[in-house]
């Protein structure tokens, strides 16, 4: 029987144990999508409590605690931080099984050097050494970073934000690099006309511009995109239900923004070729910089309707579509590609039935320009835990390249969740060490262990174009 | 190599086997969900022999034996007990990976005694071993759940249904309980009018009452869930292609309603608009009597319309189907929670495709008021078995709260089938035990215990209100 | 550690090693579903060179080969055969984890005896010696085939092909059984009314017939299912997204032909009801003829035009997609089992999501008129592959009669991939001897052993009538 989160965790034979400490461990971390708050790096702040970096974003342990019946004020109420985190200790134990136990305990290993299990008993102790530490210069939030060894790291960002705070840390001469991630994912919430009227005068503002016509909607946002670009952001990210590839003319389009700006409500399949224009041409301004594009596909948002006038998006309302998205896809990619305008793309699925979907589907559109062109991304929010990531790397391997695989993200709010690299890490190098123990790999450690630098850090650091006009 | 069906039948490390036989093995069982014919509990029955208690309503039995190319008067047909038994002995070795192989040889031990593996060589002695043994007291129908340690049993039962034998079982004093759960299916039949028409008629007789307008039908079904509770019974349960969660004005209702009492057929959009109605109608009752509700999800019924004709309905007909689940759930349980009607739901898929999406909208609508609110249903029908509840124990683990599940059930008609929960408690145990032996989860074995005690007993003993008012 | 590719490979117990030297290994080959080119097996071609064997058909490669990021010059372009063979040779490290890294190697060793690992170093080497080989008599198409024991091969043939090389092949006394298969799909792509009137063209002519109606069309279509069986073919294969069940009439379906011949479009409607009509006549013969009908269900195919039109079709632009398959299964045999006229069935899906359904729906249409009548097919295509076979095997034994399976078949373009029924066989005692091993079956090694050799062998040769009228 092996100690729980021992040295060898996850590692259950001598050559995954070999892969991981030798070639994995050391490897530094880039973090290529997140949603750290940039101002909390700009201005290197230090937390005044555990409750503070743990609790205050974390929406996987608000839906946790909501499951153990803690009632909402002491989750994200109005009650203080101390009581809040004993809600969430008392919770901990209940956690068995689900990668928030996992995540908790490494957490506190890896920052604080804490390896009491988190519970009831513990709680009050564990809550005060936390914030002992928290409020030292060594766990502001800079350190933080340091200690896990990142390198380059790339927050979301909507096309409107001024990009202020990544200007200030770039010329502050932090030496881990902090890219903006163009995310426009309110540029295609026509449904609602009065927001997207107010999105627009926000984009107005950022871009100084005037937009009465299509044509100055795709100017402005095009000055953003330059923008983006012109900071060092290579990358461009969306979250749908599913891609959107409807056909339409020029005349179309012009039209139904015309309709949104005069405050009339579009049709939904007016809505879907609006959505199918915007993303089309997005995706030519990616291809044309050189940038990545990121679909995050399959999410139902939303559910609880009550939930989220009350707390706002992000609060735990939120879980796995069953949407069809396979000839999206194809025919999205399909147009790009026939115009030679299909720039690298990373899709993910959030729900894992569609995961030899996506696979396959990646496959159909690699050119040869360069190693895994088209990537199916990591396991993604309820898919990051142990299962999702030996299923995503099963199913890649068995239907693409795992050996190209540009690794692992965070995904995360919080400056504590990078251990999450260190799981994957583990993970990874099982998967392949526990295939050579059974015979179904060469032993060729040498190899396997360069395969899995590169899809810690190698791959990922040659996909984007993170070096070039920086 | 570990021996067939041993003490230690799927545990695989010492911590499994500790933590069954230490804590599983001797929780006692509550059958929430069953289809038991309540009339041979009432006269405590004895059966004349094995074919009668194992194969006449066991339309597993009968598509396994279907597919081995055995003539359907052997199955289901006109030939005697004896022949049956030996056509059914005679399929059992090519059953092998099913889990009707290991749920027969399991039950051939907990109940009889016999070791002997079935097939057309023991097939003569085994026959006539077990109709000896159920002529005897020992092996009536309550001494077959005595034996079983069942403490309470839920049947599942029509509106219109008399409940004359729950009532004399409940006055009768057998210490086992047997309640009823309120099953309205035939209420949505609206597709076929004249089904319909006769179903209220039977509903008028049940209630008492003269069924004109939509106000009575919802009156006179009120009633019937008014008469359930009395008799304790404290749950509904739906079997339904997916939910159905239309808008729809109380006025279209009416009219749909009066449309279907003269006799004229609904179009698919006013089924879908009636079905939402009364759908809502009933959760609104559950929830206000503190009733579980348990929707059945994605079965495809009906597909051989000649076996169906023939045979009936659950002959073996059904199988799983591909149906587009996520939105309905949503839209359906947001309407309630949105009137804070939301009673406690358990919600069960059949299709396992749909794993993901079940277990993280069950987590959309917890809302701090109990522990484990909205369930995700044990794995059931087709993925009653091993790899099915592992998949479903580790799905639940990974997006939600593994230790809030209230666990097994056995679905079945047959009095034979408890050892199911048996089979359920070994895998459960396997499932924390291996990952304790993997370091994976710390080696607190009384904490573990704990949990799976839970799960086996405490859980849904304290989920459903059967102590209250009755 | 084992080493790799041993002796025992895949096995990781010695009931499974048992299983499969002393009941697997030996057993002939019977091939029921290939695309090997049937003008090489006539000529027992001998190859010049490894690539045009390996390499001139094989998508797979391809596929990993631009996912590598090699130019499309070294894989389809004009570049040598040397220089495609490097490509390849320097991609194959990185298809680790991916089947082609066991079929390459497989392939190396059970053919040509060569042990070395392929990549950049070794490529010169293993270049010439496999080609050395090749020349050789032994190394001929059908010496190639006796070596791997094969029996009987089916391959894969369009109606019109007048099945010369078959006849010859026939009558030349080549020991191997080789038969045709009837795959009609060119008669359903009505969307393309040049391409369907110039295939009716085809049709015409290999039918000696005008097809001036509906009733022309079918007697075509009709003498040529008979002109296949008459070579022995007993089986159809179709290649659908999903089946086709609409309703129609006669007149419909007329009328539908008509429009077609006068070069009108038809309605995607139309199109649905025509295909509905033509397969479910087809599917009457085949009932009538005592033959297997094969569907192939859930490819997306032709996602990338561009390179579809640069190398048509199966040139690797074809992945998974997410049909709704259950109900059209469903409507389409229950229509045939309704008129008594459903011949034996496979049902094989692209989408591992979908393996529950489609392991399910088999299980409705079981008559008892033979043992697995309705076969959820073999892992196919992407699914081809260790974990997809595991899957298919666990959800079969569990949905199904695992022992009744008709088993593995290559279905490939390369008269070296017949290593592919070892690698099964591997899995499959595998399967059964670890299950074995963890006391999960009795240790009853003859009848297990009976059971994977029916798999191998004996199950599909009872389920095709190829000895019948032969």
């Amino acid at each position: 029987m092996k100690n729980f989160l021992d040295d060898d965790f996850l590692l259950n034979n001598k050559t995954s144990v070999q892969l991981y400490h030798e070639y994995a461990a050391s490897a530094p971390i880039i973090d290529y999508h997140n949603h750290l708050p940039i101002e909390d790096i700009c201005h290197d702040r230090n937390f005044d409590s555990i409750t503070q970096v743990w609790m205050n974003d974390d929406h996987y342990k608000w839906r946790a605690m909501r499951a153990n019946g803690i009632d909402e004020s002491r989750i994200t109420g109005s009650t203080g931080d101390k009581d809040k985190f004993h809600a969430w200790a008392a919770t901990v134990p209940f956690t068995i099984g689900n990668p928030l136990y996992h995540w908790t305990h490494m957490e506190l290993q890896r920052y604080f050097g804490i390896k009491k299990l988190l519970d009831q008993t513990t709680a009050s102790d564990i809550y005060a050494q936390c914030n002992d530490f928290l409020q030292t210069r060594e766990f502001s939030v800079r350190n933080l970073l340091r200690k896990m060894k990142v390198k380059i790291l790339c927050t979301t960002d909507d096309p409107t934000d001024t990009l202020e705070y990544h200007k200030m840390v770039k010329e502050d001469g932090f030496e881990i690099k902090v890219y903006p991630t163009f995310r426009p994912d309110k540029v295609l919430q026509v449904e609602n006309v009065e927001f997207f009227n107010s999105y627009i005068k926000k984009l107005e503002a950022a871009a100084n511009a005037n937009i009465v016509n299509l044509q100055n909607f795709y100017d402005a946002l095009k000055s953003r995109h330059d923008f983006f670009h012109s900071l060092g952001c290579r990358s461009a990210d969306h979250g749908l239900e599913h891609l959107y590839a409807s056909d339409f003319t020029a005349a179309e389009i012009e039209n139904i923004f015309k309709k949104l700006r005069e405050s009339k409500s579009v049709t939904p399949e007016e809505a879907v070729k609006f959505k199918s224009a915007v993303l089309l041409q997005l995706a030519e301004w990616n291809y044309e910089r050189g940038w990545v594009q990121q679909y995050h596909l399959g999410a139902l948002r939303k559910n609880n309707s009550r939930g989220e006038a009350e707390l706002g998006p992000d609060s735990g309302w939120d879980s796995i579509g069953d949407f069809l998205q396979a000839k999206h896809i194809s025919v999205f990619l399909n147009k790009l590609n026939n115009k030679n305008k299909l720039a690298k793309t990373v899709l993910y699925n959030l729900n894992p039935a569609d995961n030899a979907v996506f696979s396959t589907m990646a496959g159909n559109f690699n050119d040869g320009t360069i190693a895994g062109k088209i990537q199916w991304g990591a396991a993604w929010w309820f898919l990051d835990q142990k299962e999702g990531m030996e299923k995503h790397l099963a199913t890649l391997a068995n239907m693409g390249l795992v050996s190209k695989f540009i690794g692992m993200l965070t995904d995360s709010r919080s400056f504590l969740s990078f251990p999450r690299h260190e799981y994957f890490r583990r993970i990874l190098c099982e998967f392949f060490g526990s295939r050579v123990h059974a015979g179904e790999l060469p032993a060729d450690i040498p190899w396997i262990g360069k395969v899995i630098q590169d899809i810690c850090y190698n791959n990922v650091n040659n996909y984007f174009d993170w070096a070039k006009d920086n």
